[in-house]
């Protein structure tokens, strides 16, 4: 239950501000405008300081995975019981849902006088620069494997564990490595694709947006890449550094 | 007594960098020009930073606070004496004036040059994009939520707390967290109402601008929002913590 | 056989991520346009988190040298044993090349509709903004003077050592300062030559370019100066901190 | 000795930072470009990493000073002896002038092709956006009274100490809060006069740009105010200080 409660919470709090983001800079009349490298720099830093927070909340609690492919990936490892998967995988995708209600919620007025159907879908989903399912899939596999391979080598013991005696030291800091390596794999590997690399936090608040009375189509056909994507990519990230042990 | 000097000290410190990053953008002929997501990022930068600088002077001290939604929050948690508040918010209102006449002092000679009313106010305290009163009391109300929740779950102890022997090890790296967590809520969502999520940052320069000759209106019809509703928010914040322990 | 491994996938991790968000920035169509200063800002941000991806990989297992002016200077400083210096300079220059193969691949569908043949090389080596070979050999040389010359003085033990209880303590945070580092190189002397400052990141990623069908010009003509100027200034920069010791 | 070549390091390290980047955005043909929020944002982030350099070099050896304001603090506070004031300052002007000759050397040929000459000139020392002597004073004296007033609150003793056993645990990441400050200090209060808060930042790059073949005025009837005003801002800090304890 602890489980769920606080991948639920870490998730939708990263998600409210992932989305949230975008929200800024997307929509009508906020306070942040923007175009080109700066909006870039502004998204891709507001995401990894939501992964901080996110991890600063659920870290101790869960062990703050907010990600199916961080979840399947330390099953594979055998670092979690396979028994705890559903929590994790239903907090996961119950808290994306949450955090994309309160980006709508907190930007309804903007989402309002915005006319533009792809920047409204952007605040809740991603949509690749260049549709190509081949090149997509592999953008998506290779952030996430990004992702996983990078997460599996962290050596500080305050990250994905859930032994309270490994807080002592570097407390929240402890959630600093894991959001600059998403800042890093947005920056760099995100401008094709958008970087779901996590189906939680691309189908929850796809499913939201099909469900709000917005009128923005949830483009479901492309929702495939990133829900499958980013699991094959986490799977190949366990396999290589189960080689490399 | 010096729970009042820190605070006002620490709120003093962070007025001054983080409304005069503000002044730094919108007045004129600065050396920091600047419109859209460049403009946003360094504004929730130097907002960040200003957070970090005042923790790490009041910190020792007096937790550092800076904000009466925090002060609030620990005394309904119970974690301050009830007896301490009014030093606590006497020193957060007064240091956020502070703070506010030595940015009017530093920038004067651009302020004498700066036609726009708004522009000018914006130095002092927040405006909404879009004036809507529902919505821009969820926002700082969802704001200050995240604030008060993240605060009472860092894993650090060398945060808001009085307990020097906590500094060991992390020493003033310890307020890092606190000001990446405001700088994810200014990108993410300030983008409707500019994120006061602070009465006292918000009302106390407010008042300066009133007194001050800059014969620009302090748009007092809206300070209600961005007093009452970050105090809302934190004491949510503070039930659902509850709830969860 | 570990250094070799582990410095082929931390370069390889570090060249995706720093050719990443060249291609991010300067190829047709994707999420991140951009010119100016936001786009240096996002270049060179992501070239220090992409540094921080590596070293957090291969530190813990080669001391992370990712470069052979490192490798090179730590040899020449006694550091690591002269019989080792072949793996690393082979992880090293495979790293660098499968990282490049790895941008191309990704960015694959951006390649094809780009037609600027400067801006499609720009995503494997380096370039200098004016062409003086003196001048272009100064900026690199200066840049790996100030890299090697900096590691020397950390006084952090977690970066470049495979002594494994250097890394009690601050974790993978220990791999910010040497990312920091870079991150400063790029912004104050990287505008001039591109800061290779790296043998392995320049040549490795030239030779994929030359060998991939792009028909784009590699530039042999240049690629000495980013290959040799590194090597003088890491040997200088060893000579100047054997003097002061 | 060992305290003068140290400061000298430190120095030149924290300048070729500083001013290159000024040179790598305000000259012409650099990989640079930019204007507005983008461009300060790169300037001041680089100077705040530029002084991390520098106290990382720095701070084992001499305590990493790099300012005379710094070191005039430590002396009325008692923090170091008087007899070693001649080898800190010294240190740090030539350093500054070494710093400001590499820039030079590296941007020889953009420096060639630039025709303002109040951009070649900002390559070197500060210049207000609006000359009032009146006001720059008080920028300069606020700048640096921050500076001051956070380095003596600063909690990590890492910072400014010779003491070498207070390395262990954060080792080179005990630079980052200094960092941080400067940078916040730059986006925040900067914008007025380019922050130099340090007479030999200053002056040391200003007696280099009037030696120098560039016939570029090095304007020194405005110097007095970089030089004094950081001064007394420093002996105020440490004035409010000592009242404090």
């Amino acid at each position: 239950m602890e489980i769920f409660i606080y991948e639920l919470l870490g998730t939708a709090l990263m998600i409210l501000l992932g989305n949230g983001v975008v929200a800024a800079c997307l929509l009508e009349k906020t306070k942040c405008g923007g175009a080109g490298a700066a909006q870039w720099m502004v998204i891709t830093t507001a995401w990894g300081f939501g992964v901080f927070v996110g991890v600063v909340v659920a870290g101790p609690h869960s062990g703050a995975h907010l990600n199916p492919v961080v979840t399947l990936s330390l099953a594979l490892l055998g670092k979690i019981p396979l028994a705890s998967m559903p929590a994790y995988l239903a907090g996961e995708f119950l808290g994306a849902m949450l955090g994309a209600v309160l980006v709508y919620a907190i930007y309804y007025e903007h989402f309002k006088i915005t006319q533009d159907e792809g920047l409204k879908r952007a605040c809740f989903c991603t949509e690749p620069a260049i549709r190509k399912p081949f090149s997509n899939f592999l953008s998506e596999l290779v952030g996430a494997f990004v992702l996983i391979f990078v997460i599996v080598h962290f050596s500080d013991p305050s990250i994905h564990t859930q032994d309270p005696s490994a807080k002592i030291g570097l407390g929240s800091l402890g959630a600093l490595p894991v959001a600059l390596l998403v800042w890093a794999i947005g920056l760099s590997l995100g401008a094709t694709t958008g970087y779901a690399i996590n189906p939680a936090r691309d189908m929850g608040p796809r499913i939201v947006l099909a469900l709000l009375p917005l009128k923005v189509s949830a483009d479901f056909g492309y929702s495939y890449i990133p829900f499958i994507a980013p699991l094959v990519g986490g799977a190949l990230a366990v396999g290589v550094s189960a080689l490399l042990i």
